[in-house]
């Protein structure tokens, strides 16, 4: 954990916090940088301690101003530089997309505190983040089509369902820097702080998650809520919270949720991600890049 | 229809009202009180006087506080309490999701009154209805994180639709209890009522529904709503929306509706939901539990 | 172009102009009418001069007031009057689902400028619009089940995705006009303009958009997220976007859209849409009717 060089991890309380750290470079994107918030995530989801995620960008200027375009930064960070005539060819895939289906996979909520300038993939490695709060001088762009690129990191299936299909178009289509005001009236971010206040106001969220409720429900709503929203039919939905259903309220959680609740005390639930998801958890298959 | 014991349904002006009927209990919700309500929308379904439901609670305090766990509530309410080896036997199937996938089915449009607290499945069952109101002391909870279990009732297909999925992840990760006016910004709730004022909100809209439109097209752009809002393309719209349309307009309805309108007089429109639906309805199979 | 009957097309500054041109008829819809504004897209789809579209009304009053019920309107405008045995047969199709259905597979942004009353499908066309920009005096109406059909032009997969579920089907249940703040509220429009500013800010945004961006990235951006949004799961988008950053980072429009940003000048895109999309575009299969 100690050896990340683009990233600083902290954990207190309950609560990682992943810190951006190239603040010399208003926080660019690169290759590294991804790979090691993917290496975070992996720690991060095996550790009980860890009941949430907060995501910030070092320095006060940047979350993340996107990809590091210069050679330092590795260059080439949209895809790998090798040339491959077929396109199904997992060199080909988007440096963003890695990371933000590596997101999706997460256990754990995820909290944005976008401490400022928050563009390219800056931007869209926060929407598959669950919640999203912005310092009040944030400034987000989708910016691909004044590159001559597209919105990437699975922004296509994320935008529109976080800000809806018109916002996400005029955002993109225009490619302009917008504030966090207009952010928040669009949808994209729930909240704007002060400066001072916006880490506290991350934490204060993270901490009741962490504080109330059961590690195993937290992680099973997230599977559930992010999976089956996209269903074609509620059915889908109720085939899998009737097991979830069945099997947690046997449990050691429910038992400790519903005593604590008419003992009107603090719950203390005993279920740990690690080793006690339900049987059925996951329910999925892994869906290939091809 | 008297028989009702947990449950007070009255009919009038073409407006059905389910009234939850346990205000000692805070009306909280039993198998009884589900089964109850199910058996009332057959009842509803198929009774054409019946233009729109308006669901409420008894007395002042709440809508529905959630699952009776008391022993004299039932016990386990929210699965059989039989002992099952298999997850897609039936008996596994969540009580909260029977109830809101039968009124996903419904062929009347449902107006939910919120008028006090509405916690677990007192919020879920809400998520199936199509417009809801709240009086200004409404109080809403998605809880199950403090109970060690899940959103139940098909919520993970429902709330997202509704609110957003930030918005949802944000409510069930804290399980936190919230007024009326967070759901009202949220966009749980359309509008907020003086508790004096809200049955009158409600049955103003239902009239609006029941005196100026068509009874078989409201059954069907319920029905078209609800289900194609999901498809992966516009055609599976445009495959039904041209069946109804092409039925529909050499129909006595429209007939009507044309008539009415070129005389500017109030419609009186024929058809009845119980007979006279299109011949391709409905176009889909039933979904089952497995 | 100046062939159109029933629509007026202009174009100038990469920005093509759609008139609705029945203004003694406010507007309403023909069958004609939908076969010139298809015409009029497959002209300016081909035409790289065109960077954008806006859809506006001729006159003060309405920007098109519904089907044309009258005879001279062409009398039975939803769907074919030939009497068919077969609903999956091509002339069942309504009219409105093949303007929408054509619109859905735009190269260009479509923005409508509603410059008045706006009911039927006058309301449901622009749905299929990415974004909707109205004049204060501006009245949408979702009227069919006040005239015993349904809501057409495939709105049950659109209305929803715009508005949300609840609203979708308030507006549609009841059938009332209602007036541009209802629809600013509740989603259905952008931003309400001064009548005589209503051209003026749809041309603003359609130049921010012809002026900042590639014309290859926009059409690419238009067709992932209308396409991508309704996916099951982000893979599905990931394995578009990232042969799309796979392509694009390699061609003429990235190369210029880096070097004018690092160069801080203007970008002049050299790309075609015509021409110069990416191997892989489409990579969907055409939708069947049937």
């Amino acid at each position: 954990m100690t050896d990340y060089t683009q990233i600083i991890v902290t954990k207190a309380g309950g609560i990682a916090t992943i810190t951006l750290n190239r603040p010399d470079k208003m926080n660019a994107y690169t290759r590294t940088m991804g790979q090691e918030i993917m290496a975070a995530m992996d720690d991060i989801d095996a550790d009980d301690s860890v009941r949430a995620v907060i995501f910030t960008g070092s320095g006060e200027r940047a979350f993340c101003a996107g990809a590091d375009l210069t050679p330092e930064g590795g260059g080439q960070v949209f895809s790998d530089p090798t040339e491959v005539t077929d396109l199904s060819d997992p060199k080909v895939r988007d440096g963003g997309g890695l990371l933000t289906l590596r997101l999706f996979e997460s256990k754990k909520p995820l909290i944005s505190a976008c401490n400022g300038v928050a563009v390219g993939v800056g931007a869209t490695m926060q929407l598959a983040m669950d919640i999203r709060l912005a310092a009040s001088h944030a400034r987000y762009g989708f910016v691909f089509a004044r590159r001559g690129i597209v919105p990437e990191a699975a922004s296509s299936w994320f935008l529109p369902r976080i800000v809806g299909i018109s916002q996400a178009l005029e955002w993109c289509y225009t490619g302009r820097i917008f504030d966090a005001e207009e952010a928040k009236a669009g949808g994209l971010v729930r909240s704007i702080h002060a400066p001072d206040d916006l880490m506290i106001a991350a934490r204060t969220l993270a901490s009741e998650i962490a504080e109330s409720t059961s590690a195993i429900s937290v992680a099973m709503t997230r599977a559930m809520m992010w999976r089956l929203m996209s269903a074609d039919h509620p059915m889908e939905a109720h085939k899998i919270d009737s097991r979830a259903i069945y099997r947690l309220s046997r449990g050691a959680d429910a038992k400790e949720g519903i005593a604590s609740f008419l003992e009107k005390r603090r719950a203390a639930y005993p279920g740990k991600v690690s080793a006690d998801m339900p049987d059925f958890y996951p329910w999925w298959d892994e869906r290939p890049y091809e």
